[in-house]
């Protein structure tokens, strides 16, 4: 294959019931050669969890020690315990030609987009505030007083949605994931990700 | 629909020989609701072509008063006849949502780009320098002085490759073009033409 040798970093966002978790299974069952990572935590293994394929679990004083010497891509601290997706664990599938999605919180991606800006940025957004708030209460998982924090904290993040490269509202999950499967493929033929080819064939001859 | 709504101006563009005439025929047909272009000239009309179908048909005196309004997106003076791609007949059709392909050369793309930066530049390299040399003399219409002439442009050109958006290397049209309509679809849900329906959502309630 003569275009896109490196790997890229596809990071999907968006807020809280707007679909980002189907949108990415989708996308997963939909890409070969997908590679994954890997997240960094301290709170303790459950039962069957397996250190290096569920987490890597550390001590709180290896996460700030991770955390001065930047091998974070992002963290937080959520509930008194770290989260974090280790640069080198993505880096290294990258370089070997594989693609790697996460799927985090805006937060989160704006994070990654500090630190690597040449990932793929795509903000997953409801297709109306009433339609978000029809599916948190369909999901059946939160409290009234959760839901309506989840919406508040929405309309902040959406005003967030202009800072990524991509917005894919998600009307129907199954298009939706069409769009990011595309918009991969339309990345792969970039110039700024296969301009080396151009310096290669003009130093032939 | 809801993403989308104004067409995109897609630029095809690369050096002779790299093969942007067959890609831009298969993208074309597989493009349905595709706007197009129709050139202005100074040049005499020839048997058959018909005004505003063909070219628009101007006198020297029109087109000097196009440039001085700044009406074409590009123009160029060939063998003493100007040739120019009239901004209101392409943007009219953006503005009814059609996309319009320009199929151009690296000169044109790069003023059409300064003139309507929003515009989706594609630059078409072909897999080597060998393969356009040997392109240019299978397909047998110019004069080795000529071949050897478009051979030393397409280096130059390929070094404007980074003004560009995308960069397609054609190995083979058929998956070279396909990339095209990738990229294409991709652009579709870029943020910068998709942000409007944020500002929309977020007035909801």
């Amino acid at each position: 294959m003569l275009q896109g040798r490196e790997g890229l970093l596809l990071v999907v966002s968006g807020p809280s019931g707007a679909g980002k978790g189907t949108i990415c299974q989708i996308v997963r069952e939909n890409l070969q050669n997908l590679g994954y990572s890997v997240s960094v935590t301290t709170r303790k293994p459950r039962e069957g969890e397996v250190n290096g394929v569920h987490y890597f679990f550390k001590t709180v004083e290896e996460v700030h020690k991770m955390i001065a010497e930047e091998q974070f891509l992002e963290y937080a601290e959520v509930f008194g315990n770290y989260y974090g997706t280790p640069k080198d664990f993505v880096f290294s599938q990258l370089k070997e030609g594989k693609d790697v999605l996460l799927e985090i919180d805006v937060q989160g991606a704006l994070q990654v987009k500090k630190r690597f800006p040449r990932g793929v940025f795509v903000f997953i957004a409801p297709p109306s505030l009433e339609e978000l708030s029809k599916r948190l209460y369909n999901r059946g998982t939160d409290s009234e007083q959760v839901i309506q924090k989840r919406l508040a904290g929405a309309k902040k993040e959406l005003l967030l949605a202009k800072e990524y490269d991509y917005l894919i509202i998600n009307d129907i999950a199954q298009d939706a994931a069409m769009r990011v499967l595309s918009l991969l493929n339309g990345e792969r033929s970039r110039t700024e990700r296969n301009i080396s080819f151009i310096e290669k064939i003009c130093r032939e001859e």
